[in-house]
């Protein structure tokens, strides 16, 4: 995994895939499928929705850290099965052969297996609609991967795969942040 | 366009597709073009984000109205347009050939040429995060359209489009919501 410039990191999140996220409680880490997030800032900043009936929710109010990671195709299984059992009684790492990797700046891992990650510090929690807002403050990409397309939840138990790519780069240069 | 059950609604935002949002401040119609976007409930509750840089702000939290419609591939020119001009000196409408259609419940428009349409209250404002928190209150989806694939911002000019559709309602049959 190659170092990912902060300023790009935020095109991880802004397309919605399914992402992987873990946590750390102090005692071990977990892991938990996410599709409900958001970008709210280039910086960048982003939401997800969570709360106490994710086992994950605990361990991410009270260390504020996490780690986003995101999932491509070949990992659909995965991210269902991560997402369809409880770190309660289940070490998601092991069950799904999933590889953690030690970050730079938040004690939750990086998942090996992901096309990219990034860490983040909770910067703050809007209870009353469940929000939890992030900071990405590192981001990797792991460019040696063959398989980058990722994977949107349709929320019926379906899922769509990435297609093709378009350019629209000259259309919206006014709109694209520097460094993108 | 049919009626869409409202319990699925949550399903048209959940795969991060780019969506365009209608708004009626009293005298006229606008739309912008949001790719920040994330379900919150499945009753569905929504929040985008948003702030004055738009001009669709002011009327969205005056009006606490507004349409989500959802653009596919066929209107990616549109959306990215729709998003690069700016409705304080421009009929968006008129300018990209799209057909404003009366909803039932809310001013803003539902857009006739979408694969499907939401009318929406806003709820809420969680002003600190740009964030502006919506119920939707009726759904339509155009089962007659073709082309159903959705469009998926990168955030750097290009777009991913929809491809291969997987299930794993089997998988997730615990998770689904009822009524999806």
């Amino acid at each position: 995994m190659e170092t990912m410039p902060i300023s790009k990191a935020f095109t991880l999140v802004e397309p919605g895939p399914v992402v992987l996220v873990t946590t750390n409680s102090g005692k071990k880490s977990n892991i938990m499928t996410i599709s409900w997030t958001m970008v709210i800032d280039f910086t960048p900043r982003f939401a997800i929705t969570t709360g106490p009936w994710n086992h994950s929710f605990a361990a991410l109010v009270k260390s504020k850290e996490c780690v986003i990671a995101i999932p491509t195709i070949d990992l659909l299984d995965t991210a269902v099965g991560v997402g369809t059992c409880s770190g309660a009684d289940t070490d998601k790492f092991a069950k799904f052969g999933l590889t953690p990797v030690k970050g730079k700046h938040v004690r939750p891992p990086l998942i090996k297996e992901c096309l990219a990650n990034m860490e983040c510090k909770v910067i703050d929690l809007v209870e009353q609609h469940n929000i939890v807002v992030l900071e990405g403050i590192a981001a990797y990409f792991d460019n040696s991967r063959k398989e980058k397309r990722t994977i949107h939840a349709i929320g019926d138990g379906t899922f769509v795969v990435d297609g093709r790519r378009f350019n629209r780069r000259e259309m919206m240069k006014a709109k694209i942040p520097e460094g993108c």
